[in-house]
């Protein structure tokens, strides 16, 4: 994909996040973009991200739905309100709560694919539900409860 | 804490864990113990666990509450059944579901300390309890919902 995704419009002092900060060097650097209505992460875990031996560690699966999860909040909030991803001011959005299932267990080895949809808008809340795929199959999903930042922690 | 973890005694071919496997160099390797009816796990995250800035990575603080609360979900389950944590056959859980309410910030450069309690033990299901404390402050509450691994799936 050419197009810039979500992340890259984060404003800079707000781009160390470790699992989605393009300045994190240590991170997963994830990237999410939309395609119409859903928003699309792809992420191939190394093969350290391992669980019980085959499998990816439930952990890194946790933290891909968490800041996939933020990220399409805060592309949702640009869209309601009719907003480019680079305008002023910057909306970026912290996780409230966080809820996982895994429905089978995501095979090490491929890549996953994240699929992110908004569930609800209320005021500075938004709630984003995911789906992740190996190989075609849905082997988590997830819950993101995500709060708008202040806008007074953006500018420092 | 001079006694072994329940980490300690996981077997060797379960022990890669990204987030609690002691074979796992690239890992984060938490240690777990008893203190009396609650396990306790002190884990220091790095100055590149960072989400916005002087705070904790959420997905990390998902990881800690995921294994902290697998590795509770084995000692309650080798506690139920009168047994020491050495005992054949081995005893190992993965997490069915998890969930992570971000009650405050979790500020980062302080040691974190998890208190995991048993809230449920139904069959091969073990429900822990998580609460995550910074310089006292609880920041983090999470619930895990443990599944024992079926025992053809150790024995590889």
């Amino acid at each position: 994909m050419g197009e810039k995704a979500f992340q890259d419009y984060y404003p800079d002092q707000m781009s160390y996040c470790f699992g989605c900060g393009r300045l994190n060097e240590h991170g997963y650097q994830i990237k999410s973009y939309w395609e119409g209505d859903v928003s699309i992460c792809v992420f191939q875990p190394e093969p350290y991200h391992i669980s019980i031996p085959g499998y990816v560690y439930g952990g890194l699966l946790a933290s891909l739905v968490d800041c996939h999860g933020t990220g399409t909040a805060a592309a949702v909030a640009y869209r309601d309100q009719g907003r480019s991803l680079d305008s002023e001011p910057a909306l970026r959005f912290v996780t409230a709560s966080l809820h996982v299932d895994y429905l089978k267990p995501t095979p090490l080895g491929v890549p996953l694919e994240l699929h992110g949809r908004v569930k609800e808008i209320k005021g500075r809340k938004v709630v984003i539900t995911i789906d992740l795929f190996a190989k075609g199959v849905n082997c988590v999903r997830g819950e993101v409860v995500a709060v708008q930042i202040p806008d007074n922690m953006l500018s420092g």
